[in-house]
């Protein structure tokens, strides 16, 4: 199926990408001159992360794994050697123990200089079915887009790093499942939940969240949600501006999307925070899974101009 | 639920669209001059159709109605009102009896020369539950890009029109369901379907298709679906270039319609047709029903200058 999938993503976006398969990982079609390299993987299923990411002001290169399967070392190796141009190499990779192993390897392995960005954006649980510490969830969208934009403005490696670190730093989610998501090789449902019931805190692989909730309006789940972002971000939001993304989990109709984000936003104006600049959509997904996150990232001007700037890849694009 | 979603909409969207209520209709921010007006319209639950159109090099007004119910003649015309510009008003409607019946009253009331472009790709029945002839899928949104994108450059009505006929033409959809949508209201599924099932040519409200089938390999049910595009298309599609549009009907994970992009694609290229262009993601969406169609529109050098041509909408954007 991945192979598949893969071979119809790239010749729907055949200007952009280029892919390659043993190992498996996807470049730009066009490779980039004198700047860092910015590499990002993971399982397969989160569609359009990572793959959908790469293009000009965002990622040079993607490593996909099997479904909710790590990429292997190899693969992050073959991508930063077909990518690398002359400025180091910078991973960003979501905190789960099979990816941040494997893309430890590979750093260790790589015959560039480079670093690691470790995205740890969901605030829903401390450590969890594949994680130690906190997961790195839909948060790692807007690293890789401002990571991407300073890059392209030729930072040098260390610059890239501090801003990505400093986004994740800023930048708090939580998630809702109404439906398990189903893993095409296990051909069931990960979890078992009744129509009544939601996961709050879910993870994007089906990982326990907070706790299992009785269905109730969605203004009371939205406020539930927001409440645990603004409490994980604390002082950071007085008076804020922040980036609201309401990030569909892969069943979730866009209409619900936006009622989400209607009373998301005014959770916050509430709060005296406004919502400067906005995503609503399916960016990191959980194959099949009906529900949603909220993102919350904090802005300062420095990840205004980067969200800002100029984008150009399958899944994010403007200014070009 | 609808009222909070469009305003959901439009405050992720404000530097790009207005919404009104009482009656409701949504415009694009600034107004356009000097152009024929394009504005669509229909039931809510097919996000991110209509009103993620509207915006410059598309739609200049989009009617919601209720959840699959079609909007009023008093929508249509205050939208037409708030957005005509000196050159007439060009409506795009789906065949469905309602908004047919509707957009009619409207156009026979509203005080600026108009004209009608009915859009009926689907190709997998004649006549339907809400319709007489063919069903207006998502080869709507084909039409209304290039539509919107000759408008833009001063094009007549009558230009407008021709065009928008001659898409609908050399257009074909067909459409196949695993699971049925749920319309809130209603709060159960519109229709019965084992798991074991597909619906194969069915519609964006859950009307009924061709026939009920079991379950196959995707191959097998691509290629079904390209038989009867190209089929339908007949002498067209001889050694054509075409547009290639996978849609999700709302549940369909990203990495399913890609590997339906593979597959049709290489059942096109099987029969010498050329993918052109391409477009895989939820366009056209009957809520939360999970599947996907597939939408082929036969290429000429007008159509493929109004397809590339820049757009800056919700939910399509390039070149801007």
């Amino acid at each position: 199926m991945l192979t598949e999938s893969l071979s119809g993503f790239q010749k729907a976006h055949a200007d952009l990408v280029s892919l390659h398969f043993m190992p498996n990982y996807l470049t730009r079609k066009q490779k980039a001159v004198n700047k860092v390299a910015i590499i990002s993987g993971g399982g397969a299923g989160h569609e359009p992360l990572h793959a959908g990411f790469i293009g000009k002001g965002m990622l040079d290169a993607a490593c996909p794994g099997q479904v909710f399967t790590s990429p292997t070392p190899d693969q992050m190796i073959a991508a930063a050697e077909a990518v690398h141009a002359d400025k180091g190499v910078l991973l960003i990779v979501k905190n789960y123990a099979g990816d941040v192993m494997n893309f430890e390897m590979a750093a260790e392995m790589l015959p560039f200089e480079n670093a690691t960005v470790l995205t740890s954006d969901d605030c829903a649980v401390i450590n969890s079915t594949f994680t130690d510490g906190r997961r790195g969830v839909a948060g790692t969208v807007i690293v890789e887009k401002c990571v991407g934009s300073i890059a392209e403005t030729g930072a040098d490696l260390a610059s890239c790093k501090a801003l990505g670190d400093k986004i994740n730093a800023q930048t708090a989610s939580i998630g809702v499942a109404f439906t398990s998501c189903t893993v095409p090789a296990a051909g069931k449902p990960t979890f078992e939940i009744s129509a009544f019931d939601i996961e709050m805190g879910v993870g994007i692989h089906g990982e326990p969240g907070r706790k299992r909730e009785t269905m109730r309006e969605a203004d009371a789940i939205i406020q539930e949600m927001i409440t645990a972002i603004l409490t994980d971000l604390g002082d950071r939001t007085k008076d804020a501006e922040v980036l609201l993304l309401v990030n569909g989990l892969g069943a979730t109709p866009l209409m619900e999307l936006y009622l989400i984000f209607n009373t998301a936003e005014k959770c916050l104006q509430e709060q005296g925070i406004t919502v400067a600049r906005s995503l609503v959509g399916n960016y990191t997904t959980a194959i099949d899974m009906a529900g949603a996150s909220i993102t919350v990232c904090v802005l300062d001007q420095e990840i205004k101009t980067h969200w800002d700037s100029p984008v150009h890849t399958p899944a994010l694009r403007w200014g070009v």
